[in-house]
């Protein structure tokens, strides 16, 4: 892949982890671009390029921008982004944006996306994350789909209607789970005991799911609507309504499943 | 613990992975009860005992009885277990029952809760299990805290009221997680791809809750409240009015915290 000039839009969760997932395959990068000084520095720093925090002063000349900024930045920012780069392969990185999100000006539309939560700081192994693949025309889906396999052995063709779906999904296996887990921190905290209590129980469940059917695997209280415990906790919830309203809500949706 | 004479009254998930583990540890069951013949042959196999599944078979002489059954049917089937083992030590294995649903005429009362979720297809490792202990004199806790420690490291005191508020936790942290997957699980179905797709993004979730606190580490459209993908992902849901309702209520939820 050396041949090809890269350059990231965007210095973000998912821009960090992946820029440092090809840095260390030895994919090179030309530049940063991030309008937070800091967020392109750190990051130009760690995969030893340069950096600019303007748009117009991203090079012009590079094979392949991989655009990872917020949805609405994106959308906004999109007469600058694209300015001057008619024949570079543009690719984003967004679960929820269609391909043709890339205005028609654009000739070579792509998308990359890696399906999973990043954060700065935690710098994840990309081997096994499933990175999903479109663009408008077959020789950029090859170059898309050769990058991602020298960072991944899960690489996948979807649509941008397939890939809204999973997004959908992933906000509840990722980000509902993670809220289910800080509402258990929350009730602990209440209660002064600590939240490592729970992180056995949180590793099983999770280790479960790749064994066993979530459905079929589930237990505690709602699955078999046992009204007693489920009134009593509904008791101790009596000074968070909104927990008492979550808690009532997917009682029932597990009941129900 | 080889002089106590140790009863299992209940053949679950919980007694079959607790069962296993003290067999495991050479700690000797006298017998196992349950209702269902199953059940209660499958574990006295497996820890090499003898098992009844009538009430009023269960021999009267043991030292310890660990009574691992629903709550309900616990409450229902109280005077048939305590018959005529008033001078024993009855301990049960509940997250929400208290200490006191053993009626005065037991003299030497105990709770041997381990937090965790159980299931008979997956024997856990009891090592890092917390177990909270309780009773109503200092010998017997003492007692069940050996026993305890015979199988985890993590063996804490904890009285009826903390008991229920852990056990609360535990369902947002483990049941409800369980069900945020089986949701995705549901979708993906009727999307027609793979639930393993998931599997990378709640493993990377789970890990984190090691490293950062939940409510600092969520991420995703409901964190920033980004409109737009919410509203799309409401349109797909049209369909699904309940999960729906679980989308908005949850996103809200996780924007507030």
């Amino acid at each position: 892949m050396e041949e090809n000039k890269i350059v990231f839009i965007g210095a973000g969760n998912l821009a960090t982890n992946l820029a440092k997932a090809f840095y260390d395959k030895h994919i090179k990068i030309s530049q940063i671009y991030s309008r937070t000084e800091d967020s392109a520095k750190s990051l130009a720093e760690a995969v030893r390029t340069d950096y600019t925090t303007t748009l117009e002063d991203v090079i012009n000349d590079a094979d392949i921008y991989i655009v990872s900024l917020k949805d609405d930045a994106l959308i906004d920012l999109m007469p600058r982004i694209i300015a001057g780069k008619e024949n570079a392969l543009m690719a984003h990185t967004s679960g929820s944006l269609p391909l043709d999100i890339w205005p028609d000006s654009i000739k070579r539309k792509g998308v990359f996306y890696p399906l999973q939560t990043f954060s700065k700081q935690r710098i994840v192994d990309f081997r096994n994350i499933h990175t999903f693949i479109e663009s408008n025309n077959s020789a950029d889906y090859l170059l898309l789909e050769k990058l991602a396999s020298s960072v991944t052995d899960e690489v996948s063709e979807l649509s941008s209607e397939k890939r809204r779906q999973i997004h959908l999904a992933a906000v509840f296996a990722c980000n509902f789970t993670n809220h289910m887990y800080a509402l258990a921190e929350k009730l602990l905290k209440q209660y002064d005991m600590p939240f490592s209590y729970m992180l056995p129980l949180i590793e099983e469940t999770e280790k479960k799911a790749h064994v066993l059917s979530p459905r079929e695997a589930q237990t505690g209280p709602a699955v078999r609507y046992d009204e007693k415990i489920i009134n009593k906790h509904l008791e101790l919830l009596s000074n968070e309504p909104e927990m008492q309203e979550i808690y009532q809500l997917i009682s029932k949706s597990i009941h129900k499943l």
